[in-house]
């Protein structure tokens, strides 16, 4: 078995992380951390778990109890990584760092977005972006994965074939995109309660939200040029799910003649892929369909057969937005089949 | 009093129009019809109803009864209204069609889109657009109006400021509009379940949506020129509720010295509109700020202070996109305070 | 136009106060307190009132300012009534208390349920309880006040017929009730989030309720003997309403010959109340059917003809249970039509 | 492997048959019925199998192809299974019966809530209700088994302890139960649209549920006595779960001394099922808790020390109350681990 940490597990990652490693079968949870909850049984914090933990308590942090694990994740706030993943890094545990620390590769880009200095740049050289469907090589041999945030997965992952194959313009991109309120985290404010998110809808981060430097650096990855791109999200009644609209519009030329072509483009593209699912022609993916599941299901639309493309695309914002692309992350880490402990379906109804 | 009939009184905007005609000081309810519900009262279907129209009972469509009203409401599936309101025009009732049936100048286009060809062609050269943000004038002096969608009206009070002033590239507009369940209507469809709709977000019509070619015709009058427009709808897990997000390019040259201009343009463009609120800059409305009201509320920004406009534009679908406006142009087309009979604040939380 | 003041008017029944009074035609709120947000308007913190109540900014509470209002709600947390009501009554502006501060009786009573001693127990004597179906007259020429709590008024309106006509045991009474999260007010826990809270049901304060006390003195008083009652309340997944499921055992003899005695009953019982509307025979109501309106909807049902009736009685939480009812109060107190400002429809669908 | 064939595979117990049995490590769905859908993959309806079931296609009844299989599940209406199981049972095949054909051993009470006939009387005899719990040797053996209702199951397991002991009043009994949306099944009805059935509450079924019989014949058998039960169902908006809140009164003389009794007395009964979590004393128990998962989590109170006792039950509809119950059956018909396959933690939030 291979034996896994948690630091700070309170969150909704953290408990996530628990849920899909109870059902792992080569993965034990040795440790789990909260300064908060010190000496409370995670079963009584969350009873879903209840029958599945009964013995794993909540300590504070402690590097060296942590440097024992094989591999240690990090569902935290940002700036915790930082302090201490270099410390477990040499006692050669691998992390994997769900919290944005090691997501932008600049540490003067991150410490603009995130108003402090970054506090580990020597780690950055070594830190894999953690989404498989384009870094599956250079996960497999990662010591520090950085798993990419709940947003950039869903966007990156609907643009990643139109991009790779030259068929839209990179500087005039859209993505609209509706979050569950589980995307907040689990702090108690007052726009995250019941009482004012349900039966209402609005955006936020408007005028710039820390996901969009991730955006543009994986875009700029795949596209090889400048990206210019529009960002909004929005903010949903429902607790789990991301659904990202995606607009492109086509380089001149493009698509003229085959009306099936964006179709095959995409499922050429994700043939292989164990976690995207390619809907067939005309579907509109709904966000359930991947509740509490590691795919993401995308459809491609040219509506009117005019020039711009849409592509929607879903994921469940907990799981192939934070905790399981974790999971599919360690699994290629350490040889495992890439899927093991992902394997359920989604709960629908 | 102004006595009024309504047609097709059982769906959701036809107990709208009950809900908010109750608090109208110059309107009394006579007729309502219903061929499926006739003989039952109104308040043994709505009981929200019980009390306000004890006395009023579902009759099927008679067109005599109807032409004695002052003005007929019809909240009916498309097609109804082409069938009977050239009889009541006939008889001196004014006609407030809340269906698609006169939206489209063009019954050759409505034909394409309705799939089936225009009943009452020779009526559309009289009929007027009930916008009152458009049309207001004309609106007073018309005998037949058509109310307008409700993504329409929340797309087209969003982008009006824009296009009158010729800031935005009018080709290149992306509307994406999200939509509480009602939007679907009352119809007993699997997907409306709360058991299917609930805990999940989706587009739908993403190739091509009847209120594309409304959206179009209106914004081609606004800026005098042809119009490129991606409309995709979503469907929200939320009773009521428009939240349209919407993108324009800015032409360039335009904006470049001023920050507060696109601000200031909005709230001189609306500054005397009962029903259109302009927010502080950098705000996010909320669906649930117009719950229940015939307000739209609109914020608009420039995010990273690139060429992308975004403008956010909220109403209630059953109010401003439906019922209350029907209300708002009735009260102009008798003369009455604009807003008489929707004055109450939204219902928050 | 009757002058009023608001303490505490940040939370759900404060902000409910001023959407109600928008619409009423005989008062103007001059006046309203929040220590935390002294100096914000109104409608920055609460946008539904954007257009209402343009002027009206939160101040920190002034005895004197207060003093000078025809009448002052208090919207706040136990306690602080007590601090300021006696001030206020001296000054002679008539106090209508939405808090617990007076509704029991008994100041040794309410220090045991609320862990305080009770602030000012002279003023009990003059407290008239504001359940209107039961004390009309004296809340006529009352000074002072105490609004019922919100289940307590769904409780005591739906036993209030068959305790009054001795056709129940009062030893065994059972109300199962179930609330909307309004409920717990406006404050950031946890459990109140939407992720938490949504697509989930619980009860309670099972051992004991706060409103358990409550409930007993008031149908003590109805059926002037020992009340034995267990009261346990569930948090549902809802903004608004309570439907109380209230159970009693038909004391030996009752409606023996009558199948429609029940009906008859509470029909004779509420024939004049105009906030009081007993279903016809069979029906279940909904708690939607009185969203944001002062109504309490009665059905009542004998289950299999056995000897166990059932009542089930729903309001809105924040309107007859709480604020539309303070209202009915100050309407009563002031010699205004009882249903001034209460007269809209509720909010359906 | 178990091969399977599940009869009306179109509602939610069927898909959640399907979900569950994905995760089972020795069961093969090989067929799967409906006459409405004959021809389409059962990905194409339920987009969440896809990925799974991706060669399984509905296909129309046909009992020799279901007498292959070595067990068949019937998700239908009530009396389709009376009109097959017979033929299956002849050629060898275990029926478990979701539906309400063989719940009740009287076919003369079916008869009477059923409104129809019994359509196979002869074969009641044989037939064994599945609630492990109680009849757990029996269905070891059993060719057929009724799977109890969702209600009954919730409101049998809460009671059990207390009866089988002596503990409370038989004849007293009130079971208020409260059920997400899914209860009501697949049907396209307005009621159960989200527009109508989300943002509210209500009870229904006051007068007697189809649930009221099946539950008296199992607690009669626990108590060997009459049942006096009033059963009170309501509709929750939220998808899933079943809140049973059960009232009991204490017979005199049980209970005085000791505090910690009834704690006890439910843990030990409880103490070797594996679905059944008895909760720390004082708990609330929240359905969220089991989402997805066929255990049923108790707690009981006895309100103020008095003389009632109030247990509170949750289940899943959808598992413990249908297709999870109905697969740990098949686990004891076949002798395979009773949890197999139902080992996944709840998914929470």
């Amino acid at each position: 078995m291979i034996k896994v940490g948690i630091v700070g597990g309170t969150g909704y990652t953290g408990v996530e992380l628990l849920r899909l490693l109870a059902q792992h079968p080569h993965v034990s949870v040795e440790a789990i951390t909260s300064r908060s909850e010190d000496g409370v049984r995670v079963c009584d914090m969350y009873p879903n778990l209840r029958g599945h933990y009964d013995d794993l308590t909540f300590t504070v942090p402690d590097a060296k109890r942590l440097g024992a694990m094989d591999a240690v994740f990090f569902a935290t706030p940002h700036g915790v990584a930082h302090a201490l993943a270099g410390e477990l890094l040499e006692q050669g545990t691998r992390v994997i760092d769900l919290s944005a620390d090691f997501r932008l590769r600049d540490a003067t880009e991150w410490a603009e977005w995130y108003g402090q200095s970054h506090g580990a740049p020597t780690l950055l050289e070594g830190a894999v972006y953690g989404l498989p469907e384009m870094q599956r090589e250079r996960i497999r041999t990662a010591r520090l994965v950085a798993v990419p945030g709940c947003y950039p997965t869903a966007v990156q992952l609907g643009y990643l074939p139109l991009l790779e194959a030259g068929l839209i313009d990179s500087s005039s991109l859209i993505a609209d995109c509706k979050s569950g309120v589980t995307g907040a985290g689990r702090g108690a404010k007052v726009p995250s309660l019941l009482a004012e998110a349900s039966e209402s809808m609005k955006a936020y981060g408007a005028f710039g939200h820390r996901h969009l430097p991730e955006i543009r650096q994986g875009l700029r990855d795949i596209a090889a040029s400048d990206i210019g791109l529009t960002f909004v999200p929005h903010l949903t009644p429902m607790i789990r799910g991301i659904h990202a609209t995606l607009y492109g519009r086509l380089n001149s030329g493009q698509l003229n003649g085959d009306p099936d072509a964006l179709q095959a483009l995409f499922e050429q593209r994700y043939a292989n892929e164990p976690f995207v699912d390619v809907m067939p022609a005309g579907s509109h993916p709904e966000t359930r369909s991947v509740k509490g599941i590691n795919t993401c299901r995308l459809a491609v639309h040219r509506p009117g057969n005019g020039d711009v493309v849409v592509v929607l695309s879903v994921i469940d914002n907990l799981v192939k937005g934070a905790s399981g692309q974790a999971i599919q992350n360690l699994n290629l880490m350490f040889g495992l089949e890439e899927n093991a402990g992902l394997t359920a379906p989604a709960l629908m109804p």
